[in-house]
């Protein structure tokens, strides 16, 4: 087959190709698993004639293995963007090209960057122009022209004129990570887009195809390094044959710019290693640590280091020996120093003892510690004090440790906001905490300059288009432009994935820019408004629960969230209560100390209010509760809406797809609705108001419902 | 966009469209994903001349659904292997065409099948036939015109002239079924590609694209029945919006003439219904069985019926209440026959208490039951009497129940032989087995001739590629062709799998045929070589464990099944032991009882023999073990040379798949070797002969691999 191939592709011409990608693009549809790497040809013959005349070769000054990524990448983006080859090195009789090219390396190269007074990028960022009828990606290290060659492709895609290119970027953060919790038997802690995309049991012999997509896909959006096993870790990881599975991964990775991390158990040397003890200040487990260390890097030479949950929902850790986080932190620092790894260590601590409020936990046992964590220690902390509500406060750690790197930690997977099925937009929310300032007297005092680096909980999984949900892929899209660029906003980040993903048009791009934007505070709404939190269903979390409350501990059970009765309803964390406020600078506190001054979506977060209490917006809180719920979901029938009128402009394996979810969504959204005004109907003697149905089923009816078989949770047989 | 590639299709000529549709081919190289329904460009223009003057248009004179799917299947077919769109209708202008018709629609098909003899077809049958230009699918009923359009394009994806093109073909088998171990929470049991690709959370509400396309590959070969559910059963399916999932995939399958079955858990009612018993023969679980499958009929008016596992491995059935197995099946029996549907009654018991032999516990049990079924049981029996070891004996009990209907179960998923990673064609396991003759001196005495139907463990799961390795896509392929044709020989449906799924070139079919035809021979050699069977590691099965003989039951120990000592090994099964072969006729069995006689391959199911015992070939037992196993693993190199040469052929992305594969394969026989020969070389005090290398490791290293996490068996956390 092949030689006759050969034969057909000599006598072809170029006028020849370009219908034919086209007209495969029509046959095949998409499946989504391409991402926004969606090198569909460029329509516009003008546009595509000024590439292609800028695109005759590329030349690369340095031959490490990223910049061959790099120059793999450009030949694929143009074989789909102009539907061309382009020679790699300088062609005979060819006018332009690209250069990838380095600081210091060519004089050629320095005098422009004297010249057009092009800043130091550092070892990530890079210069783009069009200079001369060429192409300029240029940097200070080999990283940076990788990150340049997306940049530049990204660029093609959208059609920008190349006229108007130039442009110097470096990330803001030096720490752009994803975390995964995955689990080694192939299961993924709060994974709804199937199941695990590492095999590890076909580890190291096998290598999915998959693995270098993810690479590739990630090292576009700037994610330099992965935490491939779950935070809830298995010692199992640092037995031999599992680090040598590690390395094969490790080794996939290199060449894209990122860098493998582990989760380490904080028992490993219990489990693995026969001790007695891991007590972090015990000889015998500090050598171990230490050996086991080396035989990673032995493996792994550039190994980032490792993640780890301690002392939270049962994991081991330091304060069973009554040691505090930092010696334990330290423990694993002082091993990995000398091979340059890093170590971030989870502030969400939750203990096994029942205590007070969560809320407080984490600033309670970190802050004393400021101060004490070895250079190499990241204190990566949740973006909220409780865990991933659809909407929190941002927590009080976050301008409490100015003496220690932190990292904020954002859920990509939906673990509380419509798993596997709802499209919300999560770059809103991201930049809500982004841009929330705790020192709003102060420069500096947003969440986005008081972190040293953003940790993203991935939402990937073996499903063909990666996060199962078509737009959970511009959640993961949001994380990796935000750990590069975090006061990008929503609206950008939205369009750009949008451009990329679906195409540039412009109904296109802005219909999905209106549906994202709607859906974040429709899912507040259908959920949780008004600042409840913690009312989702025992367990998967699938589905609301805001009536359990006969679980082993107080603070288990949503009930103790919200607290309603017949008079009131909310958690008072002011002075008057556990005034949890008081963790906060009292500059960002004192919006939220007063009802009347606090944001209504805030409220029942830090105020216990009668539910007849009057709101600004002019409804009691009872009826302002309800019509939000209501709001909610109207607003997602308008993006079902906004869907339906793209029909036209979208192949329609994904437009499908991404109908049926919204169906789902749609159901769902009354289920959240029906189900939680039910109960707090019930819980107040309130009725409901004008403008909203009744619950289609008795609240004994959503009570029973059950779901035992809900994803992201350990299977069960 | 759309709209510019409408002006883009105007202008293009058909000339342009075929090197664009190769071209996109090579650009996108192949995941797998299309199976055998590979519909390629047809390169020989000559013969793509040929076929599409025959094809200007179809003609269906009927409009059921099944026939729908058939017009579809023919405009995709044609659209990938002619380049060309197929008008439905006759076409002004246009002269030859498809007809699919039935017999007794029209004068001019009658006088056809009548002028050509074409006998009776039954309600799947078809006759395919060339005649005066047109091709003609004819049959008595819509199922017929779904299986002879699959069979028109099979042929033509073979490039078979028209000319040639005269047959008539009627399924050997009623049942023709799929049963897939796949849990409710998404993991399936014996699973080695990946997951279940039932997405039970999200349906009905979302209608995976897997899902049709699972049907139409399972159409195309046969298949006519599906169990999506375990055997290892779970009365949760039966739960309300469980049926209503179970009716999405229903409605999915309608139109590929696919009926479903759901596995029904013995205890149903007492866990799903509240009863206190599960007694068939109480009036209670009578009326609940009665219920529940009236409720299933009005969601799924085609249900096909009910798969049992009782009283096995754990599981609640008849027993428990000291009925006997045809009271249990009979219960569920009477509850679906006024409905059509069957039960298939799982004769693979194996009791909970410790018994002898468990080769001869189905016969036992279920031969004096033999006459007391109810006409819609059928008995379904696996191949062999242990477990779907390498190589078996067959069951005796094929021979052994004349008046009740039998389906054979056979094992695609490879939970004995390599799992995920083997290439193993088992269609030579399957004629094997077919083509056992248990009444060698009478006629139909073939296991083939025995059998009502077959079921087939699928190997099915979320892998992009179905089958994860992509060579098991060859052993789907086999159980469908030989459910329809059960004397089609292995070399037959190599060769033709081959064609269909690397394409035709005569070097590819005939190099892949000698790769699936060695294989078979090559994991017996290499894993249980000389009749030595069920020595695999404990629960997952993953690699030898010969040694193991700690576990809670003497059967349960791979040493119970060889008793290796230093003066002998193997299971007496003759006279002079348990007499398991004398539940064989004795006609049969006659070769077996004697060593001499005893074909090599079974020796060591049948008899206990000194190490030193001198076989046919001039060797004595043990070096003839030695040899075999060193052969299997000389076997496996062939195969990988043999691959090799087929670099110039095969897509990048195939063929690096099965390369990578093929390497852990060799590993893995070399394991497996030099496993169970350091362990039968202790156990025997004998030297390895030349020519078989040392092990690689010391027996205590052996013993001492752990795969906690290996798959196919419940995830572990």
């Amino acid at each position: 087959m092949l030689s006759s191939l050969v034969k057909v592709l000599k006598i072809m011409r170029i006028y020849l190709l370009l219908p034919a990608l086209l007209l495969s693009f029509l046959l095949y549809g998409s499946d989504g698993y391409e991402l926004w790497l969606n090198y569909q040809l460029i329509e516009n013959q003008e546009i595509r004639d000024e590439y292609a005349s800028a695109f005759s070769f590329i030349v690369a000054d340095t031959d490490e293995a990223v910049v061959g990524t790099a120059v793999a990448e450009l030949q694929k983006g143009f074989s789909g963007l102009l539907g061309a080859t382009v020679d790699v090195g300088p062609t005979r009789g060819k006018k332009n090209g690209i250069y990838l090219g380095l600081r210091g390396q060519s004089a050629r190269i320095d005098e422009y960057l004297k010249l057009n007074e092009v800043p130091e990028v550092g070892p990530e960022g890079y210069h783009l122009a069009f200079h001369n009828g060429d192409v300029l990606v240029l940097a200070e290290a080999a990283k940076g022209l990788l990150y340049g060659t997306f940049d530049l492709l990204r660029t093609l895609q959208q059609q920008v004129p190349l006229a108007a290119l130039k442009r110097t970027e470096r990330p803001a953060y030096t720490h752009r990570i994803l975390n995964h919790w995955d689990n080694l038997d192939g299961t993924v802690e709060r994974g709804y887009a199937g199941f695990s995309i590492w095999n590890w049991h076909q580890l190291p012999g096998f290598i999915d195809q998959r693995y270098i997509d993810y690479a590739r896909a990630n090292a576009s959006i700037g994610i330099n390094g992965t935490v491939v096993t779950n935070v809830n870790a298995n010692a199992l990881v640092f037995r031999d044959d599992y680090l040598d599975k590690a390395a094969a991964l490790a080794d996939v990775f290199r060449p894209y710019g990122i860098k493998l991390y582990l989760t380490a158990r904080f028992s490993s040397p219990m489990e693995l290693g026969g001790l007695a003890t891991a007590d972090p200040l015990d000889p015998e487990v500090i050598a171990w640590w230490k050996a086991k260390v080396a035989e990673i890097y032995r493996r792994i030479p550039d190994f980032g280091g490792f993640l780890v949950k301690a002392n939270s929902e049962g994991q081991p850790g330091p304060r069973e020996y009554g040691r505090s986080h930092a010696e334990g932190a330290n423990l694993l620092a002082d091993a990995l120093a000398p091979h340059g790894g890093l170590v971030m260590w989870r502030a969400f601590v939750y203990t096994d003892k029942e205590g007070g409020d969560r809320f407080k936990e984490a600033y309670d046992e970190f802050t004393p510690l400021d101060g004490t964590f070895r250079d190499n220690v990241l204190v990566q902390i949740k973006n909220g004090p409780i865990d991933f509500q659809p909407r929190e406060p941002v927590s009080p750690l976050f301008a409490a440790m100015p003496q220690t790197p932190l990292l904020l930690e954002l859920q990509i997977t939906k673990e509380y906001l419509g798993q596997g099925t709802h499209l919300v937009g999560l770059a809103n929310m991201y930049e809500e905490i982004l841009e929330t300032d705790l020192h709003p007297q102060e420069d500096g005092g947003k969440v986005r300059q008081l972190v040293a680096g953003i940790a993203g909980v991935s939402n990937i999984g073996t499903a063909r288009n990666w996060t199962g949900n078509l737009f959970g892929q511009a959640d993961w899209y949001a994380v990796g432009r935000l750990s590069w660029s975090p006061e990008l906003n929503a609206k950008q980040i939205f369009k750009e994935w949008a451009g990329l993903t679906f195409g540039r048009q412009e109904t296109v791009v802005n219909t999905v820019n209106q549906m994202l934007t709607l859906s974040y505070p429709a899912c507040v709404n259908y959920m949780t408004p008004l600042g409840l939190h913690h009312i989702m269903a025992t367990g998967h979390h699938y589905g609301p629960g805001p009536w359990v409350n006969d679980l082993g501990r107080a603070d288990w059970n949503p009930y103790y969230y919200h607290g309603a009765t017949a008079d009131s309803i909310g958690f008072d964390r002011t002075q008057s209560g556990n005034d949890a406020l008081g963790q906060y600078p009292p500059a960002y506190a004192r919006q939220f100390r007063d009802p009347t001054t606090c944001p209504p979506e805030f409220l029942l977060w830090f105020h216990r209010l009668p539910w007849d209490y009057p709101l600004a917006s002019g409804n009691t809180l009872w009826r302002e509760l309800a019509l939000r719920y209501q709001q909610g979901v109207e607003q997602v029938a308008e993006i079902q809406t906004l869907w339906a009128s793209l029909e036209p402009y979208i192949d329609a394996g994904r437009f499908h797809h991404v109908r049926q979810h919204l169906n789902i969504q749609y159901q769902e959204a009354q289920w959240w609705r029906d189900a939680c005004l039910a109960y707090f109907s019930h819980a107040s003697g309130r009725q409901l108001p004008p403008g909203v149905p009744a619950p289609a089923e008795t609240l004994e009816r959503y009570r029973a419902i059950s779901h035992p078989y809900a994803p992201g949770i350990r299977p069960q047989w």
